[in-house]
């Protein structure tokens, strides 16, 4: 008899490990504090009659965008969109030749180009998002999204969306939160794959947008882009986009730089039971590592905060098995 | 055998009756063209395999508030709102007294401080609905609304939502559709109460706001109302409101108004299974008789938009069992 037990042991073990792998929700990340403070969180809010019960209505979640739910380097995706927009519109604007920063992106100087910083940024954003319908350029972001490939890692942009994330959108979902992106990406961007990357609706979608224009042409009603920005949802903008968008405070907030500080201040500085964290760049193995001194995605006052308010921080390296779908 | 037949005939309708009026899902609607049209849209889009079937997630409709959904002469709710805050502020700014259009409504002469129109109004409005956090002005609404009567009837303004719109509400999004309020009210106004009075969250609530500034005071994070107005939710605005928060065009639009003409447009005029209908004020008995020469409310345009284009039109009158809750 002796002899038997290690055996039904063994064989109790073999079955229950399936079983186990089966019901964790977040399968992604590695065991350690990151894990088991979001499970407690979801535990803690979804216990009814427990002291951080939150209501289902009031289950709102915030993430941003680049950096937390997909890679932002070496640049922002919508940033080589919009130079890839210079080159395809160039023909229709000769006089882009010799006119910074478009000369320099045409020349293939992208550094060049974007030495102007914000200021050359928005001429090309205003430049390369404008002109047209939402439906039209709806189509052209899905067109080019479907293809585009990160230029250092030559992967498909859509594949450098974050499996662990993907894991935490819908492990909230599936406990009653409602999940909304608040990003300093353009919203009409965004929206042409936000729902297909992160099972994210249209209406949950908070981004910078530029003004729009309804017309009826040739009987047919439209809405045109405008050149002129109308709202940057980055920094002390975000706290405001969560009120005009969703109306009321999130109970969880996720970031991964100081344009998300306020969010982040917004959602966690009250009473009851929040969640903020952010993502912390720490790969530079399967990702890329970078914080305080990084041109993009840039974490300093956000580190100090979180250590002040005791914010999570996902350390990429360590708390997560897998960091894009599909790669080990 | 003959005799029986009649006889079972009968009971069968006695215990059909009770539960046709429970299954009638617009049981304030009058049987007629209006209703009629309603039932026949939702059957076609929620027929799967049918011609006009539409996924639930693109079963979006929109509904303005004012005139639409609640009562809205002898003026706005928000107007009265803003005229009792006028009073009540009064103490803490003695120029005033001096200064139209505050001094006339001081004074109690509420037609010779708006006869400036929409600059008034706007005065009116900068003043009473800045100043204060969003959290501050909310509690202010919420107490003021929550005793608030409608100065002709006597009747709490709360009470003045229609049924039948209650009823055609809860009817869509019984059958998969996402409701959005899409008015010229200010967004921060209507979300003090919309909720409660038509099952509508804060995020589907689609309106027009003033400046907002995000800032930390005593360790406290807080948007402040400012002056400035931000986004006018009304004409051509409401297209391109729909557009930033929902990010989709709508299958059903609702109004009562050249207000709504534009939203009624970017809604219907278009391939695919729409319905758009304006609730014509036809009825002087239970509510008001308005359309071409109102001041608030003007239908005219819309009229001849709804005869073009073969919108619906709801006859108030004719259409309406009952208007108000619990009336006859
Ligand atoms: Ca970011
Ligand atoms: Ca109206």
């Amino acid at each position: 008899m002796r002899l038997m037990r290690p055996l039904i042991t063994a064989a109790a073990v073999a079955f229950a490990l399936p079983a186990l792998s089966q019901t964790d929700p977040l399968p992604s990340w590695n065991d350690g504090d990151s894990k088991a403070a979001i499970i407690a969180f979801v535990d803690g809010v979804t216990t009814e009659g427990g002291d951080d019960f939150v209501a289902v209505a009031d289950r709102v979640a915030v993430f941003d965008n680049d950096g937390t739910l997909w890679a932002e380097k070496p640049a922002y995706v919508q940033l080589y969109f919009a130079i890839d927009r210079v080159k395809a519109l160039a023909p229709q604007h000769p006089d882009w030749t010799t006119t910074e920063p478009f000369a320099s992106i045409l020349k293939g100087d992208i550094d060049k180009a974007f030495a102007g910083g914000h200021k050359a940024i928005a001429e090309v954003i205003g430049a390369t998002h404008s002109g047209m319908t939402t439906e039209e350029f709806n189509s052209t972001v899905l067109d080019w999204i479907t293809t585009a490939k990160n230029p250092e890692t030559g992967r498909p942009v859509l594949d450098m969306v974050y499996q662990p994330m993907l894991e935490l959108l819908a492990y909230l979902r599936a406990n009653g939160f409602q999940t909304f992106v608040v990003s300093g990406g353009g919203i009409d961007f965004m929206r042409a794959f936000t729902e297909q990357a992160y099972g994210i609706p249209n209406p949950q979608i908070v981004g910078s947008s530029g003004k729009l224009k309804f017309d009826i042409v040739d009987g047919k009603p439209e809405l045109l882009k405008e050149p002129d920005v109308d709202f940057i949802d980055d920094g002390p903008g975000k706290p405001v986009g969560i009120q005009m968008h969703i109306g009321k405070q999130p109970i969880a907030a996720f970031g991964n730089s100081d344009g998300d500080l306020q969010m982040l201040q917004y959602t966690c500085i009250t009473d009851g039971p929040r969640f903020c964290a952010f993502v912390h760049h720490t790969d530079g193995t399967r990702e890329w590592a970078y914080d305080k001194d990084s041109n993009v995605g840039q974490l300093d006052e956000g580190l100090s905060a979180a250590s002040t308010y005791g914010w999570t921080l996902f350390d990429m390296a360590k708390d997560w098995k897998v960091v894009f779908p599909g790669t080990q």
